[in-house]
């Protein structure tokens, strides 16, 4: 299954044709120079997968007939991460580039206390999420919530794994051994200075499991990224 | 232990006095203004500690004088990684910079029939290297080596476990459940375009064992990043 394949927002799984917006037609039409007659496939972001040809291949609003559709298998169990963003906004995009190649479901920026950045181009993220969506082949986009303040997702959050990573010297086990497959999963990675103390005692009171990602000091972007892995590791192992 | 950590490649245990070249001299006494009387640590790279007293703040020959020196616990057992580097620099800069944060110990530019890069400013690299080992405090510079040519590197290299990454359908084990704790490990990641059959086929007539590194379609530096978090993450595991 190697036809290229694009993003399309609004599409639905019931739709017969579908006209592509300008700046994809014009990417479908113009750069890869696609003509009437080629089949290329859509992504809606929510698992579907659809399987069109083109019936005219107008630059500004390239016309599609729907072939196929199918429901593609949902990345189970859900694995989610709180993350506080670092200043670098190379770096944060850098992670959600990893993040959804590796598999990611959910992404919380969290402010935290000593969280550096607190202001957000949403779309400029949810576009780079897209584009790894489509590099990696994927049919979920993630969903990138709004930036949420520690304390509160640490009281409301309930999925059934909660985990804080964190440096300070503690029992800590590591998350690879902590983690249990099959069950969803949500890790809070800490800032460049790391949670505070009153951060680590709320989250472990609302029953986050303390974890360390290893023995080395791990940048911010890094420790999200290992954590990445290490939730699809555990849902992949045999 | 969080004195600031420089690097001196040149330093040998049994120094009682060093001085730091220009450019480290510089950094030291101008950017980070550091005084006479100033502890900090340097590492030599081969996994010695110094612990140093500045005696003199020339801001061009800072003279130390080397209280303490230790030999850190190795990272074992080794692990090794063959990768065909991309187009992009700062992709294969991205990958050298988490790699060594994540503990990799030798890291071998691997020149596959469609690997895009062939030419590397090797000191650019490593002082990569160099930067993400202060960064992640550690000691032990991986061996970046010349780039080999895959045909060579397979016949040769005789690592105690060895596997080859690739995407063409076939049976392949998880790489995260072909590995064996405590044993050394190499393994071989593809250019965007994959290795050739008839390079897969050389590599497992020579005892590579083809895993996967997950269901996801993941790009060459990504694929190696998390090969080293899987192989790092076999022998943390408790």
């Amino acid at each position: 299954m190697d036809l290229p394949l694009f993003y399309a927002k609004d599409i639905l799984p019931s739709a017969k044709i579908f006209t592509l917006d300008e700046d994809t037609s014009k990417h479908v039409i113009m750069v890869l120079r696609h003509h009437t007659g080629d089949a290329i496939l859509l992504a809606d972001g929510k698992g579907y997968r659809y399987r069109c040809i083109i019936t005219d291949d107008n630059r500004k609003r390239c016309l599609l007939k729907i072939e196929q559709v199918d429901k593609m298998p949902a990345p189970a169990p859900a694995c989610a991460i709180g993350i506080a963003f670092t200043k670098s906004a190379s770096r944060n995009e850098w992670f959600l580039e990893k993040a959804m190649e590796i598999g990611i479901q959910r992404i919380v920026p969290l402010l935290s206390k000593r969280t550096e950045k607190d202001k957000f181009k949403m779309d400029r993220l949810e576009s780079i999420l897209i584009s790894a969506m489509m590099q990696s082949q994927q049919f979920y986009l993630p969903t990138l919530s709004e930036p949420v303040v520690f304390d509160q997702l640490v009281k409301q959050d309930n999925t059934a794994q909660r985990f804080i990573a964190h440096c300070l010297p503690a029992q800590k086990t590591y998350f690879g051994d902590a983690l249990q497959p099959g069950k969803e999963a949500f890790i809070l990675i800490g800032p460049e200075g790391d949670f505070t103390p009153e951060e680590i005692t709320l989250a472990l009171e609302h029953g986050y499991q303390p974890v360390s990602l290893g023995n080395t000091r791990l940048r911010t972007e890094t420790a999200g990224m290992v954590a990445c892995v290490l939730m699809q590791s555990v849902n992949e192992a045999g």
